[in-house]
């Protein structure tokens, strides 16, 4: 599987995938690698790069072939004048370890409609991408140059696929929605259902179809098992560069921002913003007709049920304690309104007995 | 897609489809409409509703060839002699709306098994029904009159689904599950894999296999890849007219009642009972062997260990708290028993000074 | 449905079943049996079981054909002298009732490979597995013996399954997945999805593409939409005998040990180590990073941020309150440390008042 890069044939796909915003400077003589180890277990073949400090001396013995640090690091290792071994200047080591892993471990696509696959008349399908066997495109649907679509999964009517996207086995991208491009899409995934709105009748629920879409930017990641609710009228939109982990749930109406990260098992409730960058611990569950600002942090296990105009760290749950602990712990917290009234009218008799003793004194 | 209908037309199709339950009076001339719109939005063609008389002036400007309002309202705006222009009174504009964007938004749907379905032999098949490429319904299964199972979804061996169903793609209706009518299930829903039951036998765990079924009644959604477990020996029961969200977990042996809805997330362990048009906030868990009386609400992110005969609201959550709050209040909740003791000794130790003063003062 | 047995006959295969271990002597006359029953139900060809001696009464007067109970307990009830009925003295009646019934309900099987399933040049089927209707089955697989690949299941590329799995429907076993033998994954279960790694640059996430596998031991099984992500570099763990409900979250990298059990609706984050036997509440959620002592019990809906070297019981969730005391209760937590501050403040106050009242005696 591992294929075998000369290293500036590597450094330079890199640069073109980060889109030359990655500084990178290439000293020593040339190299060849086929993929990534701790320094010091690397040896012939072998890239090793440095993220701490604290481990700089085990990149100076390192039988790497290429070493990767920040040109800081490296002069504060080896002095102004750098060894006479392939090292690999690079602003951030660890996006050249994320990137270039990218180029090594990109799986070999076989392009075209599989035989087996069913891609419905009035689906446009790209020459370059790839339909699998058992997988299928309905009417209306389009999918970009070099997206992937994997056994199982199904491209509704109407859907809008991207560029350069991977929707994997069993993904469910349902009526009109509409994804960017080099979207990922993890096993299991349904993006489109519909939202959960009734109209209370009688005491029943009628359903209120909901004629919103999901639109989805480009660099967007969803998790395995996750689900994204259509819009009730107006969208569910997920921006660009966000990634959603497993066993997600976003509501009808939500709007995520940009490059947010949420870890699994989130939950938010229909109509809520969250602002651009903001990170979500897991299964935290975030309240509907809410506005988190951009740059928030929501600890794990939270329950958010409102915020303020500025950013910050909101975090909430109850902590595990050991053996009956836990019991006498929750006795007290059903009594702590009492205990409140207590502590205030002891507060209260206390004063009134410093009085007493200083009009005694007197 | 929108297509135009004469309001005469439409009334009388939501009379059928809410069986008649609908008080509805058409007044003013006639009119074709196609879809809803806020009545400051709404032109030619457009419905406008009202469910908040604060919002009552923008109905008298609205240019909406058709007004829904209730009859109460509409006096209360227009006084006892109505304008001439065409207002639909009726008791539940709400509900109008719900039923009307049914017949508005339902897709064409082409009847029949496609040539790529997999319907196994012995399995019944009404003629009305659609089986869609890739959908699968198994030996025994019966699937009624104007149900659509879309592509992906399998429909297991023995199982019956009643008439004017859909069931979206990837679904799992797994062996023996019974449907009633004019149910929806969402993508990659999963109903009756087996319940969570092992023995323990010498430090391991002996699958118990589940035997009983998952039957639900009528009118039920189901939604995105929600997991309803098949009963150990009885059956796990979904009540009729009940409508479950996202990610929800239902366990063995749990009878949830009718028309009761529950948001995203929540969680019911095994053999519990909810009684009908309760209410279930998202990501609530709600323990096993519990009995939930007829129309109570609990609340979102709510752990529910037990409850009294009566129906009543129950919430509890720990309140996310901003920056180092969390870990100061948490470290106070640990000690929360002690400060409990502390007070009460505080308070007998006050008492006594009380006293001694007194006797001082004598 | 129901295959008859001559009792004899599936002692002898629960001894198979139990690999020799469970203790087993069968008195009186032979007798012919086709499913369990509750002692007071039971007739004839029926088999009726005591767990609990406070029911051993009911078990005298039962119709049931075979009787099973622990030798103490028969002794208990008739005395050294067993009447002349069936009676299957062992030593663990309920693993009895659960090994045989997995014989009672074993479903019979076609075996092979359907013409409609999937299975791609290069994969390794045994002969005796069955592989159903648009089932897949990718390049460099191997499926065991006697295991079956039901309809919309995804073997993917290089993927090792064990024999006598059961795989349901619609479950996605991704690439490189090891699964040892007797495995029972629940429909709609990913296994192998992309681990959540990305790597910051630029206030946006690079994806660093998860390269370790999920590997999977023996007697595990895995519930309905559960997703187990594969690990970043090492791989993700499932120990021997472990079990997990539905709807769970396991992150790349966890090591879970052998014969755990874990409730629906379990998030556990990335890199954590659950020792063997751990038993894990529903909607639990442990903290990446975390070693779960062997023998731990984690309670339902708790969050586990850390654990010492011992294992114990360790619960925390926030009590549902009724009505407005839940708010009440709120407002009083967001005050805890500050009433922490008055009670020692207090404290001070009344020993100095205690001081001034014993000097002014003096």
């Amino acid at each position: 599987m591992a294929r075998t890069f000369d290293i500036k044939e590597l450094v330079s796909l890199v640069n073109e995938l980060s889109r030359g915003r990655l500084a990178m400077r290439l000293t020593g003589a040339d190299a060849t690698v086929t993929r990534f180890m701790p320094p010091q277990a690397a040896g012939e073949g072998d890239m090793a790069f440095l993220t701490n400090a604290a481990y700089a001396e085990a990149m100076k013995t390192s039988k790497a072939s290429v070493l990767i640090m920040r040109e800081q690091d490296a002069m504060a290792l080896f002095g102004e004048e750098l060894p006479e071994r392939t090292i690999l200047l690079c602003e951030n080591p660890y996006a050249f370890f994320a990137f270039a892993t990218q180029i090594l471990t990109k799986a070999e696509v076989t392009v075209g409609i599989h035989p087996r696959a069913f891609v419905e008349e009035g689906a446009e399908v790209d020459p370059t991408a790839t339909i699998e066997a058992l997988a299928v495109v309905r009417a209306g649907a389009k999918v970009g140059a070099h997206t992937v679509v994997k056994t199982g999964a199904v491209i509704a009517e109407r859907v809008t696929v991207g560029d350069d996207c991977i929707i994997y086995p069993n993904v469910v991208l349902e009526r009109d929605t509409v994804v960017g491009n080099r979207c990922i899409f993890q096993p299991g995934c349904v993006i489109g259902a519909d939202g959960f709105g009734f109209a209370p009748f009688k005491g029943e629920w009628v359903k209120i179809p909901q004629t919103g879409r999901v639109v989805i930017g480009d660099d967007v990641e969803i998790g395995a098992n996750t689900t994204v609710d259509r819009g009730a009228l107006e969208d569910t939109v997920i921006g660009k560069g966000t990634k959603l982990d497993n066993q997600i749930q976003i509501a009808h109406n939500d709007r995520i921002g940009e490059h947010c990260v949420m870890a699994a098992c989130v939950g938010i409730a229909g109509s809520t913003s969250i602002g651009d960058h903001t990170m979500v611990g897991g299964a935290a569950m975030i309240n509907g007709h809410i506005d988190v600002p951009a740059g928030s942090v929501v600890g794990p296990s939270s329950v958010i049920t409102g915020w303020g105009d500025k950013p910050c760290q909101r975090t909430g749950f109850f902590p595990a304690l050991e053996g009956k602990d836990f019991q006498l712990t929750v006795a007290t917290i059903t009594r702590l309104p009492a205990m409140r009234k207590e502590l205030k009218a002891l507060s209260r008799r206390v004063e009134e007995l410093s009085a007493l003793i200083r009009s005694t004194e007197e």
